[in-house]
């Protein structure tokens, strides 16, 4: 999906919701667990129940993974089964020299039909150039996470007075072009995100962090939407696992349409 | 295989080689391609050849997930083929906020038998702590890699005089000890090894970059090694793909023979 697709999807559903199917087997509702693949039953029933209100989903692959070989089918067949209406991104945050890059590429946008991958800027230019070369595929480069841990290293201070995240934003941002590449920004970061509008203006931003990790969405899209929306923001326990009884999808729509609302009053 | 194991089969083999299993399905020999699981065929040949001649092997999983659900069969069969005498690196670089970090050091340290999982430090503390949790498990942290995109940032000046890939040692090193951390040092990063070994003295190194990425095995040994060798030298390509005819293990072996012969001429 490239960028006009996306926007135009955007202003056209009047939401820039990421559903994130961080699918733990151990959160699902029990009545599932007697379905041939249950993580596959329990994301078909999420996306059948959230498509209408959400432009995006998530896979996180550590969930996927974290179950071996079932785990990967539970993972292809879901992103197989995502519309391709709807724009499909690999939250795997690799990275590694380019030849290793360029394998982990192929998984992800030959293999795999996503849409986008999440990469980890640590190791520069040629871990992240194989991701680029694919065409309307996009990278999503982390820059400040909402996590604690992003203080250890993203935000201390450089010798030329900017912080490491703003490097990353800056030099990575040389490497692409806002046609395909994009940066993670936590929501638990609000303050810094009216800043890293001025360093990337028009880039488009994956924000996760709203829900169960506390960042606030009015806060989000005030301090971080552009003319093109610009943002993509991500819930993921707050609504695939809303309600763990029979009604769990029922209850993620609801949960995933409150949050599209507030977003059709905050795009213009 | 905790550090006193891996110390005394160091010792005993006179060697601290690394074979990387970065098998590359369009690389190996043509008459494997027949065999049900070529990928594994070609890996059980390589590890019967080699066993004698290196103490550990290190599974690069972009080669594997590059090839979907068969990929991932391929290397649950390699690392259970692997004997537990022998150190086995998930060659990984994973790492995300703490509940998800969790599934992969699940994945890597009870789906799947490996020693060691290698970890991307962007995300911070919290990112990397849940691989430090298992006993007898190691971590082995990105800090100073073989390509050349480790200047982007990794060699950038911080305000306070030092380098990124410095403040990484020093952090990180407090969040685990000797006996569960290790760091990547890439082998063409000679000069700075004696240097980084002020950092560290006693950790472990991981040191990929030696043959086909030109790092020189006796530079690297000269001004990284400790009293208890404290070095794991890793070559991929220039072994395992130093033949591509039916005699592609026996040449292996020939290789890999040869740098534990310089090895043990190292070794004090």
């Amino acid at each position: 999906m490239n960028r006009t697709q996306l926007v135009s999807t955007i202003r056209q559903k009047k939401t820039y919701l990421c559903v994130g199917l961080d699918t733990d087997i151990t959160k699902i509702p029990i009545h599932l667990l007697s379905e041939p693949d249950p993580v596959f039953s329990f994301n078909k029933a999420i996306i059948d129940a959230t498509k209408d209100h959400c432009v995006a989903y998530k896979i996180n692959t550590a969930f996927y993974e974290s179950r071996g070989l079932k785990g990967w089918e539970s993972m292809e067949r879901t992103v197989r089964y995502i519309p391709d209406t709807h724009f499909r991104i690999a939250d795997a945050k690799r990275g590694d020299i380019g030849n290793t890059s360029a394998q982990y590429a192929k998984t992800f946008f030959e293999i795999l039909p996503f849409d986008a991958v999440t990469v980890a800027p640590y190791m520069g230019e040629d871990s992240v150039r194989p991701f680029l070369e694919y065409p309307d595929k996009w990278t999503i480069v982390l820059a400040l996470t909402s996590n604690t841990g992003s203080k250890d290293f993203q935000q201390l201070g450089m010798a030329e007075g900017d912080c490491l995240y703003e490097r990353v934003l800056e030099t990575t941002a040389s490497w692409g072009s806002t046609k395909n590449l994009m940066f993670v920004v936590g929501a638990t970061k609000t303050t810094e995100l009216e800043h890293i509008r001025t360093i990337i203006p028009d880039h488009f931003l994956l924000v996760p962090g709203v829900g169960a990790q506390g960042g606030s969405l009015k806060e989000v899209s005030a301090s971080g939407m552009n003319k093109d929306c610009g943002l993509l923001i991500n819930a993921s326990r707050a609504i695939i696992f809303a309600d763990d009884t029979e009604k769990f999808a029922k209850k993620a729509a609801a949960v995933a349409a409150a949050y599209s609302a507030e977003m059709a009053a905050y795009l213009h």
